[in-house]
């Protein structure tokens, strides 16, 4: 185990991107997808060996904390720490920051997420034992996923000088972060070589975080140290619910990463990531039978059917498809969402329509 | 009212073409699909003005006739004859008539089926009343229907010399009847112009048909005889209860029609039938909206969805649909199809699949 080192999961996604299976009350990282655990539980069982179980973090929200304790009860309760409200990723960083100063000011922070798929789990430790070296050498440091082809569904890190070689992984400094770009963007930075994908994780010494907050987001800085001056005593609570409303949303990268000084970024190489953002993602993680078919739940038979999805989570259904191709199939009983696979993006969009419609659906 | 013309329903078919929504226990003919009436329903009151309801029988079987009696009530009860199983169409024909012939030894039949779509009602009356002329003449009537595509899912009747013109109709003799065919001999039978879909309608003289029995089926027309002659007697359900299953099955096309002397064939003209034989045959009858997509139950939402058709009877099931187009949809709550619609008859293989696999889903 290394010294100080501490593993921050952020839980409190509301993911509605593996609609109709996702759900505000139901989203992707609670849900048993791939295999018989969470997405959740995966993340937290792929920490083994790095990080005991007392020094997991997850930040959720009250909706989700029970079923996600219910999922890892190794990890102690007073681990979990609850957003009273969404608030963006830099509040959950900058919250779980303060309490782990609270608890050791010589923290080392690994922000993790907890509905990705990560195929290559010793190559992802082993990334983290470097991440925490290069942190301790005062860097503020993002994972990078190597890209594998012009994804325009994932932020961007260009990569500058090369800052260093640590345990056999080069390690860049920052040039900037990028939103999600289009196609024809997407394809120059795979072509230039010299990018990264953003995988939302990163790790840096707490000090170092929140001297960050400090310099750049200094009201949220006066917010979070309200929250920490109360913590651990009885107007912990209270202090919480009135200030955390108050905070203005903000993600991490915006708000700190674009303007950081020493951000580094460690390009991941073979890690098997996949952040499971639609359904179409599904095939680069699942086996497929003979056909190409991803078969889960009901009873099905296909007919000149391939490269098709079908989920259903009724046991007794029967599913039968003719002739289809490239069809993602879900079924989720009050829900039945027929789509071809490279439109998968686009429930976003009926999810959207239905906030204004239908809640009941979402 | 035509003298002595009386109408047989042909009800008992568990036909499963349009799987999963028409099953063994609850076939075509009782579906509510195309309007608020079944399409037996339609079937007996498209009747209305030709045939008052004591003069149409309904052939059905035991299962299906307590649903039959309920959606057409003006029917008397002794108007249904029930076969204790299937025999085919010759028995099913014979039965009546021999029934018939009991009932009215002048009476003209027509031979009608229960599960088919005719869009010209009055047109159809009309076909009805000259096939009564012809047959009164001693001729065995089919009533074809117009080919309007090389269709592969009929029969066809060629046409012979034109017998003559009644009431603006042309009867031609039948040179023969000919099973469903390949494509390019349905196109080459709808080039020459001289053949029709056999409609698997008739009219004649019970006389005259029961003589063809006779001819043609002797050991049908026998036990035939044994039924009848129990008719109205105590003995009247044990004597079909014996005698019915010892039938060969036949159909009438090749017990009877094509041995027939005097068979004729009145083309219908613009009748606007179709025989509702599998889910695309829908998009020919049911008025679809702008993008061409026919919606039935449930709630839908379409995103870049064309031409195709959605059925779900849960009212409150949600649909989406995203980039499909010419797909069915259909939802029966144990049964989920998704099925291209050029591809929509090979519901069949799947039926005949589960027949040895899993009776439940049929």
């Amino acid at each position: 185990m290394l010294e100080h080192y501490y593993a921050v999961i952020m839980a409190g996604g509301g993911g509605t991107r593996l609609w109709p299976l996702s759900r505000q009350a139901r989203p992707k990282q609670m849900l048993r997808l791939l295999e018989e655990r969470s997405l959740f539980q995966t993340s937290v069982e792929r920490l083994k060996g790095l990080f005991p179980p007392e020094r997991i973090l997850v930040v959720t929200v009250a909706e989700q904390a029970a079923i996600l304790r219910e999922q890892s009860p190794s990890i102690p309760a007073e681990n979990f720490l609850l957003e009273p409200m969404p608030r963006g990723t830099a509040s959950v960083i900058g919250f779980a920051g303060v309490v782990l100063k609270h608890r050791d000011p010589q923290a080392v922070m690994a922000v993790l997420t907890s509905d990705h798929f990560i195929g290559n789990e010793e190559g992802f430790r082993d990334l983290l034992a470097t991440a925490y070296r290069v942190a301790q050498e005062g860097l503020l440091v993002t994972l990078g996923i190597t890209p594998s082809y012009p994804a325009t569904g994932y932020g961007y890190i260009q990569l500058g000088e090369k800052l260093g070689n640590y345990g056999g992984r080069d390690v860049y400094q920052v040039v900037r972060f990028k939103e999600k770009p289009d196609e024809e963007h997407a394809r120059e930075m795979l072509t230039a070589g010299d990018h990264a994908w953003n995988s939302g994780m990163f790790v840096w010494l707490v000090d170092h975080i929140l001297d960050e907050f400090g310099n750049q987001m200094p009201e949220l800085h006066l917010q979070l140290n309200e929250i920490a001056a109360a913590w651990g005593t009885s107007a912990q609570a209270e202090t919480l619910g009135r200030v955390w409303p108050k905070i203005n949303p903000e993600t991490i990268d915006y708000g700190i990463m674009e303007g950081a000084k020493k951000a580094a970024v460690i390009p991941a190489g073979n890690l098997g990531w996949n952040d499971v953002g639609s359904w179409d993602s599904l095939f680069d993680v699942l086996p497929a039978d003979a056909q190409g078919n991803i078969v889960m739940g009901g009873h099905h038979i296909g007919l000149d059917t391939r490269q098709s999805l079908v989920y259903v989570n009724q046991e007794h259904r029967l599913i039968v498809t003719i002739g289809v191709e490239d069809l993602v199939v879900v079924d989720t009983g009050d829900v039945l969402l027929v789509c071809r696979k490279d439109q998968a993006q686009k429930v976003r969009q009926i999810v959207s329509q239905l906030k204004t419609e239908d809640m009941n659906y979402i």
